[in-house]
């Protein structure tokens, strides 16, 4: 089921700042910032060749990541995201193996335009699963 | 300067109930657990075609995640690993950007055989960062 490893998402207080660091202190290849208001974020990729890291900068008032970066003020790994084919495949096989989906468990669009879904962390060894299905 | 995303290592209380996890309910490709006496973990590999995910349990007295399970019992994304070409270069290029690397500066060898360093959390929003050598 489980397929390529999309990317990992850090949390960041700034994404200017955190930009700065993966650009010149570890000399990757960092896009320009890109607000996604849907989903109360704004993101920059770093590209690493096989996949990739997503920075993520709170954006507006009810932001996903906001509550991690009060208890993490400096930042740090959110979650990990992995490819499926089949989402709704991905979600049945999962339920029936009694791991919890969050939400409604309907697939939602993605940051990539994608249907994903997340998991619980308690069921994924502390671990926040993004499950993106690999085509749209 | 920076690589690919070599491996994302996952801290756990519980080898065997990751594994199952990662293989079972996942439907991932996972190996048999490797004991790393040096290293004071028990790995196993999760193979995601185009990188991996390292799943770690303590081994020994004085395992490096020890203190981390404390804190995260349910276990966690503990570090993320990067490839370099040069290590002495990369090491050099941190340093002089401000880069706190961690220990004596030396690279030691790592998990892989291959020389890696430890960068310090706070100079890398929040995570810590391994550099590995991507030639032995």
């Amino acid at each position: 089921m489980l397929g390529r490893l999309n990317h990992v998402a850090i949390a960041v207080p700034n994404i200017a700042a955190a930009s700065a660091i993966y650009r010149e202190t570890l000399g990757a290849d960092v896009s320009e910032p890109q607000s996604l208001t849907d989903h109360g974020v704004t993101v920059v990729f770093v590209d690493l060749g096989n996949t990739k890291v997503e920075l993520l900068e709170p954006l507006g008032e009810s932001s996903p990541i906001a509550a991690f970066l009060e208890k993490n003020p400096s930042g740090g790994m959110h979650h990990i995201c992995y490819e499926v084919e089949d989402i709704f495949k991905a979600r049945d096989h999962l339920i029936k193996e009694g791991a919890r989906v969050l939400g409604d468990g309907k697939p939602k669009l993605g940051a990539h335009g994608k249907p994903v879904l997340f998991l619980h962390p308690k069921d994924f060894c502390g671990t926040l699963v993004e499950l993106e299905q690999s085509a749209a």
